[in-house]
């Protein structure tokens, strides 16, 4: 899988294949954000494309990051497969979801997960949703996502589940305006991660890198718990205060793993 | 595996490899069926290969079409591994399975899945056959394939398991005549989705999109049902109002993933 | 892991790299056996290749070919890892173990699981030793192998587990002698496919196709069954009759999955 | 996966992209650690790659062996993820920690592991340590892992599990001292493996080879074990007697897997 999404890439570098059959002239890249420095961009990029090689995004959900200037704006690609993400492909939008130029471009209809979560928590510089394959399965269960080791430690604060049917009834189960927007973000509270029934899971941090990083290893936990779960017994968990304290420790370190996934990206675009 | 597929697809086109030790002059590719728009035909062949490249369908299986102006004629490949299928395999065949024009080639035995859904289910556009790894176990267990997720919602409907046993004692499990496939169309009846006991699935939908979006992620959910089972208690399933509200708004958004599926096929065959 | 190998394969081919570090005067590839149709051959070659690309042999076990003229010779690799075998590699024995033209080269010590079964199984054609990651954990629990599908159906017929320990004691696990073997053979009877505890197994045929053919087979049902087994309930398996009816016509369409797994190695090999 | 590091480490020798966006003056290689023959330093970096290649190590971990002419000194790859590790990234280092020539180079927080073990065993010439995903389920639970095949039979002389809190309370659960390295040492006693509660395991072995066979091998052992867990019942695992002649084997013959082991290496650098 992850090699034909490398070809992919490489394809839309090479031939502009990236929106075959669906290209229009209203959704279309149209260059860099002013204003914003290109590294943040590019984190923006790498998440999107390193997550759709672990397979912890497919054909849907999205990274976004904080204006960096202006903390009641964020960022975020037009609609487009997370693996086909390009620097000019990312938009600015406003708290009630508004793009700000939008030029005629597709935009995602569960931006509203990002900007209520941006309006709820001013201390989240990045988020991102995803289908996680490993995750859906404990949006359904009764057990409970817990930290299995000190990687995905940032879990030992809690992952509640959030339920749209709570006080929407029967949806289409997506985040499709800022009211469910709203209620989502008030479940997540003051944690790093919250889980969707029947739906995905989106996780947030205090930058893209951390917020990438907690996606990833969020759904790494849950396939580990199943596993630990499977083998019978109560599964010794991380304790909330080694929790704590290897979530920092991991803060400290992420750009050792980091630069491995922008490597990991570069080599995607490079085949 | 899927990087040697893409390598077998690059092959067979740089060196015609592609029936090697088995081509004949009586089964070769055969051009073009005549009067069908090449987009409907390119639709059948990115689904065959990319659900090939994702493992749903290995060396069997199959995606047919009703023939878009002809509704008593469907057109699906010659018999070949799904890998391997390009535009001049396609052919024309009649709902009693008859191939239009032979000349030669051998065809699927199976092809009655196929003939008598499409007399069945007047509805019915696409229709694929996999050996789907994931739903295997759920042919052959107590417990009813159901949507762990939006993705899958279509499942909300029901997911029956068809037994050849049934009506046809011991055989050999395969649709190798119309009389078993109509008993397979009959249990189908409205359903998007029909397990069979010890041999695969078949999903079918209004467009090959539909079909192959559904045969996906029927294995997809499959997988991930077992592994919310195996986590203990009840899963909190889709429930059919949200089945139904999801599977909408999934029809609206499929160009989305089939467009990225389409690249995927591309790079396969550039590699 | 393919990706890998097929790199492997294409650098032994492009650099003669194959015995990086161990390769010796009295260990190297000597060329054809005398008197054996390629075709034979390339089958051995291409049954080995395609097991280590799938993942069921890994840097151990063996495919092997009764001697076509000589049905008291056999033909097998000399000792190299099964992803690195080429007709060249090919040695022939008697069915005491011993090879017919040494020349020197290093021969695997487990030979006699393949000696044997040839002197007690005149039926037999073929024999393929896996460690087959899916298998394993069948050879050490109570619950038997059985067909969860038709791919399968050869399993309808039993798939007893041999225990070295019954007649040897504490081993170090291996069929290092023909007396080893002898029991094997014995265990096997007239089986298609038998289980080795805490070891791996081994499957014959009635050619090289049929032979690899279940050692894949054999893997993928263990997956599959450990997985309806999880799911909780007495999974409904194939029956006796359906197996054998199911195998009769599996054996008869072989050729297009053989083709496909041909494509796979030559692609392998181009890289 | 796979495919992606061996891009990265040929983007890696080509464009010298190793240290995108990290690499300072005060942490880039410095050439290979004078007076140390070059095989030994190779198995270093073999057995990091290939590690990386398989799954076994991610962006963390890493491999070191004693110095072979100063028993008080061990070789250990400079931070850096051990996909990416070369010849002229390793150091040395006195059993104390202390890199000998540090050159400002950053060094691994958890080189204690290793300074430990080289200090209370003598016979170890190698020390693996992983975060190893099918192993993280055994740390936490009360399922002891034990050996289900012949190709981990080191596993039949137990693997204890040691849990940083009993000596040092809620940490971080980092080796990140001495001290901690000590008690981790003490655990591990004459054994060749041990696990860490919440955070992976440690392998060790006469030569780098042994500790990265049983690093890969420990890891395959726990999946297959969980797997024959979850049939139900007692899964019959290999005897101590069994595990001791097994471990003599395999030592005998893992030139064979390690050879093969290089070449994907070799051709990880050559993609």
């Amino acid at each position: 899988m992850l090699t034909r999404l490398g070809l992919v890439v490489a394809l839309t570098v090479l031939f502009g294949l990236a929106e075959v059959g669906a290209q229009t002239p209203s959704n279309a890249p149209a260059g860099p954000v002013p204003g914003v420095d290109a590294a943040l961009i590019d984190d923006i990029v790498t998440g999107s494309r390193v997550l759709a090689d672990f397979g912890v995004l497919d054909g849907f959900g999205h990274v976004s990051a904080r204006h960096p200037t202006n903390p009641n704006h964020f960022l975020m690609a037009r609609s487009l497969a997370p693996a086909l993400v390009t620097a000019d492909d990312i938009m600015e939008f406003d708290l009630d979801g508004n793009a700000v130029d939008p030029r005629g471009r597709s935009v995602f209809l569960e931006r509203f997960i990002h900007s209520e979560i941006y309006r709820a928590r001013p201390d989240v510089m990045a988020v991102v949703h995803a289908h996680s394959p490993g995750v859906i399965p404990f949006t359904i269960s009764q057990v409970p996502l817990r930290p299995v080791y000190h990687n995905s430690a940032f879990l030992a604060a809690g992952a509640p589940v959030w339920d749209i049917r709570q006080d929407f009834g029967e949806t289409d189960m997506l985040v499709r305006n800022a009211a469910i927007g709203k209620t989502l973000a008030l479940a997540l509270g003051d944690k790093p991660v919250i889980l969707m029934r029947g739906h995905g899971d989106v996780t947030v941090g205090p930058s893209v890198k951390a917020a990438v990083f907690r996606a990833y290893y969020t759904d790494v936990n849950a396939r580990l718990q199943a596993q630990a779960v499977a083998l019978g017994g109560e599964p010794e968990y991380l304790t909330p205060g080694e929790g704590v304290k290897a979530d920092a420790t991991n803060m400290i370190v992420i750009d050792r793993i980091w630069n491995l996934w922008k490597l990991r990206v570069a080599a995607l675009l490079a085949k």
